[in-house]
């Protein structure tokens, strides 16, 4: 894997990100595929919509199917039949966020895994393994994550583990060298000075790339945005920065402007299911009775095929009658809102107009009241 | 509307309806969509599996969002992006099988609205307003639905009210004349002679197209074939004949050797979202554990975009994990499959090696044990 930075406008960076599956661009999205699937998505929408690279999720997929029957089908891109980079999460998130009855020891964490009970355990070099058999482009190390808020022991007792098991994943990755890349992921709760330390001793292991984790775990708004800058100038300018589970449009655009350059997250992909549309004028909640009889598109500004093709009369209607097709169309839209928004970031960077397109943004994105954020749902995986 | 008849084989027979909306080649089977959506389906995805028409239902648009608002928005083809031919059934079967405290007079059904316990009442002639305000191209007469088995005495005054009510269709459709057709349905129940009265009444009352109802009701196979015979002798050879809400692939195969024209059912779509695809070799359930490992395609004989990119084993982790994906993927298979199967049909019927294609695809197509029919499914729409 191989990172160019081509430009920066202040903290903003535009660069490239040379992958065994294609070149990306960034600042770049990567739609949510948990397990293995972008929910009612093809892989040709995907490709149509602009998406270069999608998550996929080890600890769904070591759950189900399993990663040995990933690895006999020919691996996670030939599985889903997706020809563009993966990037896997490593499981820390999930097993924190999803799984019951986990015990965390030095070695690793145990769990019950939700679907039949069974007792399963998750080291930094099983996260290692299963992303091998899946064949990721990007595999990330096993983190501990913890809860919002947190005590200062607390926070550097977790950062101190999540620290050590980056290194035994360094160790396990390097074991098998191929084209998958692996990254580090800086933890730290939410002192500046504790992320400090975790951006400088994470960056000291050497990684092929450097995640953000922990954040919107509940922390405020304004901390998100201030740990994300002070983390994002403490890694080395010529590796990618990744942003974990982050964000709202808004979130995309401030972070971008502190130097992120890789984001993914599950709100346009749930939020479609949930019929809440992203729209250059904010988001749009499609049940609502005001749009009954409109035959404008959700976005006038949007060239999707939702958008094209279909009134917001209509995509409530099938919203409203549980129509799969109401969930599908407004996925389509909404991740291609995402990947239009940061096409549209990358082009002002490269144009050094950065600051005018975030104000212009800010200015023509209305957050209603009723854009209320739900912080503490798990974001880095949709189950 | 003008119906040719290009060729005959047997009683099969091989047509061309000229619809508002395109021309359909015929024998042909309409995907159903019920509520101005076939399940899961873009009208992209229609077209390209070779859809040249598909169903609404007038029961479940008159409640939802209503005539009047689908009318506002221009019709029920603008409505939901279908630019290709729709039949809209009149709502006689869906008061039938899914509304609660029915009560039937001779004015029409008073009926409890699912949604909302409204009472709602439908007659012949708003039947024929609703769909005159949907804007189909072709509309269907309001019929009374007879469960089987029925005593001849029931059947005989279902019968009678069903012809009052086709000729007060007729009378109310031809106050504003259009591009609209109108079809007769042909009811009688399960006994031969009524049949054979109720085609020849039907007819004398003079459609542009007639359907055979009361079909796929809890009748044995046979019944249905020698009843559908019957009455399509009766009909007059320059006209479709439409078989509502049947069927299996084998009875598509079966009735069409009987001289039906036209067909509709919910069970690919439906089927397919309980996970079972029909394939040039059989019924597939695709979640059985032998699939888990399996790289091959769903059927090996097909061109669809499921079974060009995608392995039984992707598609039964799709379907196990509830992946909407999985819906999607099936249900295009299915339709195409449908769709495929009358297309060869026809070609065999211009060729006049009809008998030959049935008989390939009789030894071809294992109907297991599994393949149990639920017979008492309303298969005439899907909710």
């Amino acid at each position: 894997m191989r990172f160019e930075l081509l430009a920066t406008d202040g903290d903003a960076r535009r660069g490239r990100l040379h992958t065994a599956h294609g070149v990306l661009d960034t600042p770049v999205f990567m739609p949510v595929g948990t397990q293995a699937s972008v929910k009612s998505l093809t892989p040709h929408d995907l490709e149509a919509a602009g998406a270069r690279i999608v998550l996929g999720n080890t600890y769904h997929l070591f759950l189900r199917p399993g990663h040995e029957v990933v690895r006999e089908l020919g691996g996670l891109h030939r599985f889903m039949g997706w020809s563009g980079a993966i990037l896997t999460d490593s499981g820390g998130f999930q097993v924190w966020s999803l799984a019951k009855l986990r015990r965390i020891t030095e070695d690793g964490v145990e769990f019950r895994a939700p679907l039949d009970g069974a007792l399963r355990f998750l080291s930094p070099e099983l996260a290692v393994e299963i992303q091998r058999a899946l064949g990721s482009d990007i595999a990330m190390v096993l983190d501990e994550c913890l809860a919002y808020p947190a005590t200062a022991r607390d926070t550097e007792r977790s950062l101190a583990r999540t620290l050590r098991w980056a290194e035994r994943c360094r160790v396990a990755h390097a074991k098998a060298p191929g084209a998958q890349a692996l990254f580090g992921i800086v933890q730290g709760g939410a002192d500046p000075v504790l992320r400090m330390q975790a951006t400088e001793a994470t960056v000291a292991l050497g990684f092929d790339g450097y995640a953000i984790g922990g954040m919107a775990v509940g922390e405020p708004k304004p901390t998100m945005y201030a740990l994300t800058e002070t983390v994002a100038r403490g890694l080395p300018v010529d590796r990618p920065r990744y942003l974990m589970g982050v964000g709202k449009p808004q979130d995309l655009v401030e972070c971008v402007a502190r130097g992120v350059d890789m984001f993914d997250c599950v709100l346009p992909t749930r939020n479609a299911r949930n019929g809440q549309a992203f729209t250059s004028t904010g988001p749009v909640t499609i049940k609502q009775a005001r749009f009954i009889r409109d035959p404008a598109p959700l976005d006038a500004a949007c060239a999707c095929y939702t958008c094209r093709q279909f009134s917001r009369a209509y995509l409530r209607h099938l919203f409203v009658a549980e129509e799969l097709l109401a969930y599908r169309l407004l996925t389509l839209h909404n991740v291609h809102f995402y990947l239009g928004l940061m096409a549209g970031m990358r082009e002002a960077i490269a144009a050094r107009a950065f600051e005018a397109f975030r104000a212009r943004f800010s200015a023509g994105y209305a957050v209603s009241s009723a854009d209320v954020p739900h912080e503490t749902d798990p974001q880095r995986s949709e189950a």
